[in-house]
């Protein structure tokens, strides 16, 4: 089973990709975990290792999908107050 | 059986973004139509008709989603020359 990460947050344009991501993904092959900054400040440093600049992103198999734009990572951090 | 369109130029951004939605997809639940201008540029009207802004761009579900950036749908209309 493979693994991809949804990291988003709770922006109105985050939950529309977070929906059809998961509507479209192949249970049978990968797991999405998805992360939410709102709950999950502590896993911002680690998306931002996987290279996410802004959310809604997908990191999947070592490369980031950036889906619309919800906010930049720069603006998640200042919001999120962490 | 649902259906989504996956709108591109060719581009690198393209091609990785395409690689990864198609390896992501359910393809007992979803048939992914992967239009490329280059080839199908009597494909953009119907394009920004849906929505699609730049490219790659998946429309599902009534839905673009715009994933990183290649390129513009104007520049793709200039480069295309249709």
């Amino acid at each position: 089973m493979k693994k991809a990460i949804f990291y988003h947050a709770g922006c109105p344009v985050c939950i529309e990709a977070e929906t059809k991501i998961l509507e479209l993904v192949d249970e049978k092959k990968y797991i999405v975990e998805v992360v939410h900054f709102g709950s999950q400040g502590n896993r911002i440093a680690e998306a931002e290792k996987n290279g996410v600049k802004s959310v809604p992103a997908l990191f999947i198999e070592g490369a980031v999908l950036h889906i619309n734009y919800g906010a930049s990572m720069e603006d998640v951090k200042i919001l999120i107050c962490v």
